[in-house]
């Protein structure tokens, strides 16, 4: 089978993690993070540009400190319900938390989702960490790393089992409501959940919603080989991207999954202009807007449980908080905390290392772009990007300049070929557990 | 302050409780409780008629002798915000378990909807109480009868409180994004509950969504009284529904609360015709199409904690079930028990008894059913109609024929007023707490 591009877009309204400067952009509304018209014209624009999907990020939990999008934005199943009937063809993935939400709701709002696009949800299934999280839902301390985990794992194979109560055919017969012998019960009883069932929703014409993910830690990258279908990836240079693509296809195939299942999505923020010069005098530009010290040091705390670093003097060493870090474990605080020892950084010097000037892969005019774009595919570093701009301008742009030369190149469609997101992404629809 | 009438209507897609042979009706699509279409016109129709609300009941435990509707339908928040995006003015009101959600995402989630909706959203709080529901969230029995009401009362004050992180002008500087001294963490410590917060979203033009109940027992009534801004309440006789009203209204009245704060929205099922023997006899029609023995035997068993009634005896004394309606609490239960045991019925007279044909007060030619919705609006047994129709034509009847009778005798508005469900309905905007 020959491989085919997917492109996604996540919305982070008046700006994410390393967008502190979007909010004075005048092109961008303060309110952009909670206005559904917003997240509406951003999906339409992009499934007018045929991407596969519109994908939310998520989080429970914040500091005034935190970038501007968290402080204030909708919550992603009722933003993407919304959107689902402005939209008729590009899949929606919601980010939702494993730890703080019951399987059952999960399993009910996700299949509720995909009946209301008919067809196109999906579930980005994240851990929650820190501490102030749990703190939100009557815990003092996040579940530990491994627990998380193994609730992750059981809470999605709970809400796959739930996914499948009815057969496909269980209304079909026009001489009675329902077939009660195509109603299943699921009765799960396992390590962190006790779920009997049945759910009260049918499937719909994808069979189950997506599963997404999003692993960098060892067990997170065993969560994605086991259930994941889509991945969001964290990008980096192109041979680390290249380094955990191959490792994700690799452990799921030791698995027994098919690897062309498991498609990787790397996260990127591309800066396009007319020439190449032009895009990189803009990321510097957007750089500068950014670098907002003390937002970036109040965002640094969140790789350790929402740590206040500002009660440290700056110029002294990097502080000791690897405790913190383990006990989330957050694959981002440890590799803070050993580069910070084995390069003897101040804490001055770790926020500034962190967040040093790099433009991403994906500047330069729309032909440059779409090189990088067809270079990191090719080259098996990812099977498609989840692009992240910051005005609808640039979606726009990306949409009207580079889409058309990926178009030409093969590597993206012409027009959407199926109408659900297993269909775009080439994800077969899951048999029904209990269909002979 | 002239007191003015409200309406609301019920969407119950093919057929809640005593609706079990809806589904056979050809104007309504076997689908309907899973279709957004269905639920988005009825919206429109009871938005272009000037309803106050559109109301989605809900539940989360079936069998397969459940009416219809609950067997197969969209979950209420994700419904109701892609609704909001197809309504402009009407209220939106979503029934949600506060035994089995954490008031973190409650509060999320209602003010997600709060927001899409520009201001027009309401949480119809309802307790869970069957061991069908427990078994699907990790319990073997569900809450006690206390516990659970407890809970509720909890739930609704750490959901408010939450509401009230962001004072209403915290991003209105546009010096920076964030005043970050008008970002309130709540803190709470209660017996069901630890919740920290901030809530990371601000608050609608309404300041909070309206909260909506349906108590009916001792526990329930005084939960009412103590929170309720709207009671979705039982009906019955006149008499019934008058004692119902001063009922609340005094116990609202003796916690320091102004009764009209309390809109009392009556359940009813209107049947309108073009003259009143035509209404009579499509009323019996009705019954006749609804009566189906079997799964109003499967449906009483939701009285009793989804108790298989099936087991017994038709013709035998009603069985000795009096533990499972205490154990639920349930008032249901309760006066089915006490009504069986004083006049000596069988399990299948109980049956018969509870679902003995009653036409609905509300039968009629249109003047007909509106004289009795004025006679019941002034006689004090409602403030309101929460209205159910069998059909979307049924309802484009209603809308057509009674709601202008209503209008010219001044009980109803002739326009919308005002842009939030807070206005539609009196109330006043919460100030928030930490405001000066």
């Amino acid at each position: 089978m020959t491989r085919s591009l997917h492109l996604a877009v996540s919305a982070y309204g008046v700006g994410g993690p390393g967008q502190h400067g979007l909010w004075k952009d005048p092109r961008v509304p303060k309110n952009a993070s909670i206005d559904i018209q917003h997240y509406i014209r951003q999906a339409q624009i992009a499934e007018q540009a045929l991407f596969d999907a519109f994908f939310i990020v998520d989080s429970q939990f914040i500091t005034p400190d935190y970038p501007s999008h968290y402080l204030n934005r909708l919550e992603p199943l009722t933003l993407l319900s919304a959107v689902a009937t402005h939209t008729s063809r590009i899949g929606l993935v919601a980010t939702a938390s494993s730890t703080y939400n019951s399987p059952f709701n999960l399993a009910r709002r996700f299949a509720s989702l995909d009946l209301i696009s008919q067809g196109r949800a999906a579930w980005n299934v994240v851990t929650s960490f820190d501490t102030g999280t749990s703190r939100n839902y009557g815990l003092d301390e996040h579940l530990d790393y491994a627990t998380r985990y193994g609730r992750a794992l059981e809470a999605v194979q709970v809400v796959r089992g739930l996914w499948d109560s009815y057969e496909d055919d269980a209304f079909a017969d026009p001489e009675r409501f329902l077939d009660a012998t195509k109603l299943h019960t699921l009765n799960h009883h396992g390590e962190h959940f006790d779920v009997a069932g049945p759910l009260n929703i049918s499937r719909s014409p994808q069979g189950q919603p997506v599963i997404f993910q999003a692993g960098v830690s060892e067990e997170g990258r065993n969560l994605a080989a086991q259930v994941a279908e889509g991945i969001y990836a964290p990008g980096g240079s192109l041979t680390e991207a290249q380094a955990y693509f191959q490792d994700i296809k690799r452990r799921a195939a030791a698995l027994g999954r098919d690897p062309e299942h498991v498609l990787i999505f790397t996260g990127a923020s591309p800066v396009v202009a007319s020439t190449d010069e032009a895009a990189h005098r803009r990321s510097r530009e957007i750089y500068d807007e950014d670098n907002d010290f003390d937002r970036k040091l109040g965002f640094l705390g969140r790789s350790f449980g929402a740590y206040d670093f500002s009660q440290h003097d700056l110029d002294a060493p990097f502080p000791d908080v690897a405790h913190l870090s383990e006990k989330g474990g957050r694959t981002s605080g440890a590799a803070i905390v050993e580069r910070a020892a084995s390069e003897g950084l101040t804490l001055r010097q770790v926020v500034d290392t962190l967040t040093s000037y790099q433009p991403s892969p994906f500047t330069g005019d729309p032909s440059t772009v779409a090189d990088a774009i067809e270079h990191w595919f090719t080259a098996e570093a990812a099977d498609g990007l989840n692009l992240r701009f910051r005005a609808l301008e640039d979606l726009e742009r990306f949409a009207a300049d580079v889409v058309p030369l990926l178009q030409q190149r093969g590597l993206f469609r012409k027009e959407y070929e199926h109408e659900t997101l297993r269909g775009h992404l080439g994800l077969p629809i899951p048999e029904n557990r209990y269909a002979l």
